[in-house]
């Protein structure tokens, strides 16, 4: 520090390049580039079928029908995780070596996800269909649960600073979905139904906790940000 | 509120904390991020072909003429499509949960046009192949007048208020080719031809109309917005 | 106009209204979007291949070298166009409706750029190859300079005005290769040795002319964009 | 220059025309486009299986196994290779004609590595996956040591000046892998498992030396940039 030519302006100089340095533009360009990817990619397996001799175009394209189940179902729900992660940056002001890692590791499983669909699109009843689609959210849940944990542990990240009790409830939001993924795995054996069941319901649920969450907090302040 | 340690600063930072909760920036990323990829998509499917034994590359290539066909008609349509999208969200300052959810159910159907088109581009006089191909696009014009109703409804998401007048205009604009997008599924199985022609005949009546518009409207303001 | 609650705000509004409609950042975006599928879409043909009974995947690659070429063969074409559109839309201040459908158009011959290279790639000596990869070329060519005409006639786009000199710089530096690239098309029957050496000399002959003017530009204004 | 209407105002246009021409945004774009499709770009490598007669789908998925396994190493590189970019790019300032082309020339191997990791995914003891590998390992070490050592040379480039000590520190973390990577592809004939020992090993390492790195540097200036 002695070497440097610094003084005050050396001061501003580095606090500029620490600023630079945690700047998020860059995270946040890269996960929507692979959110966008993510929700077209199923698109190319719904493909164009192949007339046989004598048959039509419509029962041609029932065999399309699972790849473009699978694509609907990897859409709203990437569409979720993409609301989820706008919600939790919009209060991010700083990003720090940990947080970037978090976050590329929560895009890892996120890429899973037009596979695990499509999976289960054509073996919806299949147990082992059931438990991978269920460990892809199970994993993204946890990755979410980790960049929140992280980044509201740290004050200097954040544009406000959360209290407990802010805290919790958008940990419980992220951590109870997983729990049920988890319900949901365990029961594809013996009742792959109910497991179908569950992940199909729980977008459902999501949508009508937030909305009632939203309802409830008229003139309260935690939950302004989880538009 | 009572607990928060606020007074006019917390007053200034949770009105921060709005902005940037309803910032369209990511909403754009993701959506032109989307737009690009469905630009190029169809690329993939136009695949040098194969020559078989004594065939002749020319020949061969006759082979992907429908699927060159598919790529330039949905090449152009989302181009139309990009455009729109630009202009809409050129008027919008500030979104909300509403209008981001109403945006990601906007490019679901946006993302099967390569799909739809490339049916059409094989199978160009099948009414099955032409009912796919009109849904698709009444789905993404229905879309289109869900945001604007939406964000034309709520002054507090655009820069400038728009009057009763340019909100008719812009959603005639919309809902004028969505109207003749199901005159042409409602013939297409007793006149495939006129239902053909109505999708070709369409951009070319929508840039028309356009510039009609912006010609009639020197010195007026209400379209200025539309370029 | 009288409706308008208007007078001097009114006026601002309307002036910031135009700015924002003409704001070049999301056509950037779409464009980056597009250069980057590009850049990355044949890598997805170079594929790993299955190994025949006994064979060695030395030879088993062997397969792959013309996917690798194409590959290489448009990444770098794409580099180049993308730099030229930088340093092109680093002039452009403002965009309008022209320019916008323009640019598309200009991304139109650019997506076929894979398809085209792949076919040069697998048929270096094909008449009929050499024709399609020249086409795209020149069909890129003759965009760039529709945009290239479009904009620097239109002092309102530009953040400084081109005076005649610059402009036919311009011109000529797109012009010249989409001309001599017409040449290689014409020669590709008689000549498709001829024709393929213009193709691959022709990216080199670029480079050294852009260095040529810029060495020659020193002290002088109208190259200080070229970069 | 002096047909110029210039003086002052036209010096500060020049200056601003240069910004604009050196402006970083547009390279940060395309390249964070580039990353965000290679990290899910293999992703399509991993296709549900079609089922054989009385093949179970616990089976079937055995057989996707290697590219699931090439997409994970490949993600995690990516991921590394994007972090590097950003501390990278976080010093620059300014880009000039080099540091464009560097930058592409950079992303070229880049785009190879899903390739090259499906190749060791499937055949993880063929000296010629092993070595292919790390080729494509040694060309990103080559482009960014060429990078670092091109903008660090360039004081007009950077936000801040580094002295001499910064710049090995900053080439040794590239330099060092590299290497290690030449000697990785040697033993590739004769100790396939050595090779690919290093290869898995070397990720590790990284994370350890950048996290030594920085736990010696509290307090040191040289280190707060290499988040």
């Amino acid at each position: 520090m002695d070497s440097d030519p610094a003084g005050r302006d050396g001061d501003q100089a580095l606090a500029d390049a620490m600023e630079r340095a945690h700047d998020p533009a860059r995270v946040l360009a890269l996960s929507d580039g692979v959110f966008a990817i993510i929700i077209t990619l199923l698109v190319l397996d719904v493909r164009v079928p192949e007339l046989g001799q004598g048959q039509a175009l419509a029962d041609a394209l029932r065999e399309i029908r699972p790849s473009l189940t699978a694509f609907v179902i990897s859409f709203i729900l990437a569409g979720m995780y993409w609301v989820s992660h706008r919600d939790l940056f919009g209060q991010i002001r700083r990003t720090d070596r940990g947080l970037v890692w978090l976050n590329i590791l929560y895009l890892l499983p996120l890429c899973l996800l037009p596979f695990a669909a499509s999976l289960l699109g054509r073996h919806d009843r299949d147990p082992v269909a059931l438990r991978i689609y269920g460990l892809t959210l199970v994993a993204i849940a946890v990755m979410r649960v980790a960049i929140w944990l992280y980044a509201t542990n740290r004050t200097q990240l954040l544009w406000v600073r959360l209290d407990e009790r802010q805290r919790r409830v958008g940990l419980a939001l992220t951590l109870v979905p997983g729990i049920v993924y988890l319900v949901a795995i365990a029961v594809a054996d013996v009742a792959p139904t109910v497991s179908l069941a569950i992940f199909a319901g729980l977008p459902v649920l999501y949508f009508l906790s937030i909305t009632v969450l939203r309802r409830g907090s008229t003139g309260r302040r935690e939950f302004v940000n989880f538009t």
